[in-house]
């Protein structure tokens, strides 16, 4: 009988302890549900030719100004950063207007956590929009894989969490899974009980945070599985449609 | 009517994100469940006159040798380490071996832990050892409370968040909670049914690493609560009974 080892599923919390693993070789899952790849998996799968990830307004900006057929793309504080053209609500990318432009996005906590990540096989974008594609995906790779929480300004959050736990639940037969934050994050996906997220979120800081700006719609639609079934990987500066 | 501010309560799942934290004034509970904090917790509430949790075996021997009527312990990899005279369970101090001494400990991650910590206006040890004394405690001192879970080598681990979901579950509603570390570990501690610790515990990375070495008895030990109620506090260098 031969016995063929499966890949490692891992889960990093926070930004802060990426340090901690090996993700030379592995497909690194970026997980931003609130609201960067949220947005970027809309956009990609309405027909934005490309997303480009940038970690401030001046680079938006910048990029915006030098690439044809583009548009800026980035908040703070709720609102459209000065100097941008539109927010980051995956809400505002329709087919109608996102479909072959090119999306050069600024966001907070997602683009840096991508940006961090070194030597990985692939990058790609996850959340629940996307959800059984993604999972589909990375029990085709083969690979090791880490599942990546953008969090908050490094603070553990709920909604990463979640969305690491309903992977982790969904593709762990094809996994060798010995992470304490990866079994942590199942149990409290089972404690959501897989269906009503925004309900079970509604007792967490961004959901506080967000709903103080209006945007429970934006929420709600964030945390709808497989709207957008694409899986969004990185090349090069640019995040494309796989 | 008045309306009075709770204090807050917050949970660190990790050293390398303790920086997130304001400290300054607040009561940090130090949690190393396996099996730093549990064992301080035994070795007090049986007597030990005071416990000095130190960072390298060598320090341990130095501090040993100049403190009158002490021992010192430790362990690296689940044996006695090289110089010292015991193990870091907490079976090995009854009250018939430790009563009138000094413990000289050194740990890896609980120690770590507790030496980053500044400003708090008193660090405590917390354990299920000690789980009610400790969350009456926390209530009665009414200042600002941050659960610090020491983790492995700076990774989450179940164990202590699983304690620090205990605790949050006991206090919460002395506590204001806007703290997702918070609500995650509380959602885990419902997880676990809130009894047979060790039977969820079975599936986590620890438990894995210490059953190789036979530590089984160990483990179940320092998950059952209260069997020491007593409120370890640091003062100076060492750790005293409350």
């Amino acid at each position: 009988m031969i016995t063929v080892e499966k890949p490692k599923l891992e889960v990093c919390l926070s930004p802060a302890l990426l340090h901690l693993y090996d993700t030379k070789g592995a497909v690194v899952v970026i997980i931003d549900i609130f609201r960067a790849t949220s947005t970027i998996t809309a956009a990609l799968h309405n027909g934005a030719s490309k997303v480009i990830p940038v970690a401030t307004v001046a680079e938006c900006i910048a990029i915006g100004a030098s690439t044809p057929n583009s548009l800026t793309a980035g908040e703070r504080d709720g609102k459209v950063a000065d100097g941008l053209q539109h927010g980051n609500s995956p809400l505002e990318y329709p087919a109608s207007f996102i479909k072959g432009k090119t999306l050069v996005l600024t966001t907070t906590n997602g683009t840096r956590l991508l940006h961090m990540v070194k030597d990985a096989a692939e990058i790609v974008i996850g959340s629940f929009l996307n959800l059984t594609v993604v999972c589909d995906y990375l029990i085709a790779q083969n690979k090791n894989v880490l599942l990546g929480c953008a969090s908050w300004k490094d603070k553990y959050n709920l909604e990463d969490t979640l969305f690491a736990g309903a992977v982790t639940d969904a593709v762990q037969n094809h996994f060798s899974i010995n992470c304490d934050a990866a079994r942590s994050a199942k149990h409290l996906y089972k404690s959501s009980g897989g269906s009503n997220f925004i309900e079970f979120l509604k007792d967490s800081s961004h959901y506080n945070r967000l709903s103080a700006f209006g945007l429970e719609e934006d929420m709600a639609y964030c945390v709808t599985p497989d709207l957008h079934p694409v899986v969004p990987r990185l090349q090069g500066d640019s995040i494309i449609a796989g």
